[in-house]
């Protein structure tokens, strides 16, 4: 609140009030895996009933047998593999379609929730703050794109292009019934890592005064942020709560945060001890919360 | 204004008023040659004054030897070598400190006044009207983003999220000074055509309401917005003006206008007949009106 009363009395104009955060870790959870690899899982198991010779090939047969847990240990060019063969061969009309659907109708197998009810309820409150003092909010995400958008309208009040994120390449076509864009098996990833600020550079076009993520993938993103001239707020969620969420951090091989957060005491920047700084995690939990 | 009273009046969410512009020929001139071919040309030649060797390497030699007419005739793969020699190997804040010198200091040769002096008027109140009913603004154009980004603030009241170009790759580099963005020799081409309803899938994520273009490179943009399924508007620009500013459709190497005019005329979507449709061209023409 202090950052910003700075900004608004210091008239930093609205324009140049712009905030990014990362999505998996820092708005929603990413563990025990993250919910793309989820959704890309189940799809596969799909394709593989209507289609069973994907159970030959690799890397599917190995994530098919292996499982949710195998999938997360690929390297890039696996999981690259994986996303062309479940988030490609459709318009992407049918894709946001197959997302919404999915996440209407899939359960986080802990908390027994859709996972749009396991966004953080203080990071909601810290977005509709910084909207509400009229900073533009973007997710910087090294996942997809086409997939945070088709809940982010909804759930965090971020509309689609205050998304950015790797995707799948669409390829214009005219048919019989008009044009569509095909989604091809060809991934532009956005990478984590100094990849965050090359990608605010390219779809954003200035530097941010606001970053919040929690890993080590966010580091340059936030790096970037604090060399701005002006007044510059940084943020990392550690996630110290095994009981109500999860705890991780640096030998975690999902949202490993080690050395960033080295740079985040170093540097001074706002660590937030999930477990010791937040009442409440999951909006759900006001239902049960009593006051 | 009959289409804005109707997407106001039939409550479409100020979030769904998607407008797109081309830029060249939409909102100032491509006459008689891109203006972003102009910057690269005087920039080549000043390159070439400090390194004298590169006027032995080709493209490089046929263009200073050619002159400007002849940049404009190089293929695809000519014209990124130029932007590449003559727009990376410079922080992006370098780089538009020098497009921004640029701009306050060139002339074009005709009207004898800086580029940024030669929007069109008419577009100009276009756009505002639009924000003023809620519209996003987009500018969707083949040229390069980071070279729009500069003046579009403050011409065109287009902040720099909201321009899609083409770009070359920034590196992220952390030096002794901090962190900055390099501009690779790298390009990555946003094409005309279809190239344009891809990129707004990629950046903006959500199908546009409105688009505004002037030539056969804006077809598919306005295609993909057309087979939308609520209200929509098309525009194109005909240079119809040769005496307040230029007259070509058809013939044109620059702006080609041919099948889209069919397509326009076709749909009935709006051509605006330059000579035939503005009292006024360029805003400084108000000072000479007399009204």
């Amino acid at each position: 609140m202090d950052f910003v009363k700075r900004v608004t009395t210091d008239r930093t104009p609205p324009g140049d009030r712009i905030a990014v955060f990362d999505n998996d870790g820092t708005l929603w959870p990413e563990q025990p895996n993250c919910i793309q690899f989820i959704f890309a899982f189940d799809r596969l198991k799909s394709l593989a009933h209507v289609n069973p010779d994907l159970r030959k090939a690799e890397p599917f047969r190995t994530v098919l047998e292996g499982g949710l847990d195998r999938l997360a240990t690929l390297d890039e060019a696996g999981i690259i593999e994986i996303i062309k063969a479940t988030q490609s061969g459709m318009s992407t009309e049918q894709f946001s379609g197959i997302v919404a659907n999915w996440l209407d109708t899939t359960k986080d197998p802990r908390f027994r929730r859709v996972y749009t009810d396991l966004v953080y309820q203080p990071m909601l409150e810290l977005l509709y703050y910084l909207g509400a003092n009229e900073f533009k909010i973007f997710i910087v995400s090294g996942n997809g794109a086409d997939f945070i958008r088709v809940f982010a309208k909804q759930t965090y009040r971020i509309p689609p292009e205050r998304v950015v994120g790797s995707t799948t390449v669409a390829e214009y076509r005219v048919g019989k019934d008009g044009p569509v864009l095909m989604k091809m098996p060809e991934v532009e990833v956005l990478s984590d890592g100094p990849g965050k600020p090359e990608a605010i550079d390219r779809f954003i076009g200035h530097r941010p005064i606001f970053a919040f993520g929690n890993s080590d993938g966010d580091k340059e993103m936030l790096e970037w942020t604090a060399a701005g001239a002006g007044v510059h707020f940084l943020g990392l969620l550690h996630h110290t709560d095994a009981e109500r969420e999860w705890a991780y951090d640096r030998d975690s091989k999902v949202g490993c945060l080690d050395t960033a957060l080295e740079l985040a005491r170093a540097k001074d920047w706002t660590i937030v001890d999930m477990a010791a700084d937040w009442n409440i995690v999951f909006p759900f939990q006001y239902e049960t919360a009593g006051t």
